[in-house]
């Protein structure tokens, strides 16, 4: 997809804009032909409360993002501070994915399940609208799965943090 | 789109399930026919990098995000601690914007800039995918212009935050 000189120049600058830009970091699941897949994501947004869409991207390369696409349905779990290793844990390749440890439960509906997370979104994909290497994804929301209280956790400037503010009184694990 | 009953349900829920994901707050700003346009958002997420690609939704029923439709170019400026009056006075109806406190400037290209913003992303329309009473907008990005440093200005729990971790030893401005 590049080209020399101007093009890349506004790739690599678009990446430093987007590196300061935090993002809450989600987590989604589903239950693929050949078994449970998941990935990390911090770009979920909420698109339309009624009815209930919400959005995310995937790169379409991954093994994983075929998986959630292929899958008939996904949960978007929102992650909580002290979830940093599961969150990184499906971000990279070849990192250990529903351990024991991890605490996944599944769902009458097939889907991986984390009740430590804060809550999770569940539905079927809507669209799929790819761009460049990477697709788009709509969410029709059908239920909502309370989890765990806890403080977000939050991706920005390539680490994990979370916010501990007067507002939000949430004891924050650490660790 | 209202149904009674479970439909409504899962409305409240997911606006509750998206009340706690925090998100960095941006503004998006752009020359329509009548005028200058802007509009705050919290939904501003990268797509894909070579093409560089953002996406963001807005509601469709507003003015502000008709004119952001209509405009020739779009400028998405990444706002930082301190800003909290301008995303305020851009994400409700009846405040003042443009005025001559809030520091923009004109692009060359027409659009209005504000210099204080951490940084900015120009770019035109590559598509817009309605959803319910919002449409999600595609922005292919031309040109990156550098700002004000500062901690990203973060929308979480219904006020407005930021992030200052050890990580990022940035001054931040309060007031």
């Amino acid at each position: 997809m590049s080209t020399p000189g101007l093009e890349n120049d506004v790739t690599e600058k678009f990446k430093g804009a987007f590196r300061h830009h935090p993002a809450g970091v989600a987590l989604v699941t589903g239950i693929a032909p050949d078994g449970p897949v998941g990935l990390t994501l911090s770009s979920v947004a909420s698109v339309s409360a009624d009815p209930a869409v919400l959005v995310f991207s995937v790169t379409r390369a991954t093994g994983s993002a075929g998986g959630i696409l292929a899958a008939p349905s996904a949960l978007v779990h929102f992650l909580v501070a002290g979830q940093e290793p599961i969150a990184d844990a499906f971000a990279r390749t070849g990192q250990p994915r529903f351990t024991a440890e991890q605490g996944f439960q599944t769902l009458p509906t097939g889907e991986p399940f984390l009740p430590s997370a804060r809550i999770a979104v569940r539905g079927t994909i809507r669209e799929t609208h790819p761009v460049g290497p990477s697709a788009l994804v709509l969410l029709d929301v059908l239920d909502v799965l309370e989890g765990t209280p806890g403080a977000p956790l939050l991706y920005v400037d390539r680490h994990y943090d979370s916010l501990v503010s007067s507002a939000a009184a949430v004891e924050v694990p650490r660790g």
